[in-house]
């Protein structure tokens, strides 16, 4: 491993060197965050579920909330692009 | 699809309807943070690429040390396990 890891690891200039490490530890920070809030998530359910709630059900409400939510983006995306097809939209700009 | 919910719906008290719906939207709440860590980490991904690094290289880096990270919390815990079992972690206690 350490053969095979040490040529390439030589030609990468010290700047490269320095720039890739900080992509690495941004990276690992925002993924740190992310798994704290899947946790924070987990958390909730646990306590939805000792509060009497079912916690499959509650994972069903929220899927197809954000499902709703993006149908109704999609649907005001089509009729954005239709609208400015017809020249609906286009009362600032001309 | 009215039918079906209405009946349920009548027999949860205003209380408990309030309770899901903070549940609801607190889920929701962390759910579109994490969403958006994710999209932060997918921009760090694009802005390393137009650095000029292997995207998967980077991936497979990270997924690498975080492999390191979580082997050297089980190996601590086995060591933690074992010393305790030995009485080597008991100076405080005893």
């Amino acid at each position: 491993m350490d053969q095979i890891v040490s040529a390439p690891e030589m030609a990468m200039q010290a700047s490269a060197r320095d720039q890739l490490k900080s992509f690495v530890e941004r990276i690992e920070r925002l993924e740190e965050e992310k798994a704290a809030l899947a946790g924070d998530i987990r958390d909730l359910y646990a306590e939805a579920k000792s509060a009497g709630f079912d916690t499959k059900a509650l994972r069903t409400v929220v899927r197809l909330r954000k499902q709703d939510a993006n149908e109704r983006r999609d649907q005001e995306a089509v009729l954005a692009t239709y609208m400015h097809a017809l020249g609906m939209l286009d009362g600032a700009d001309v």
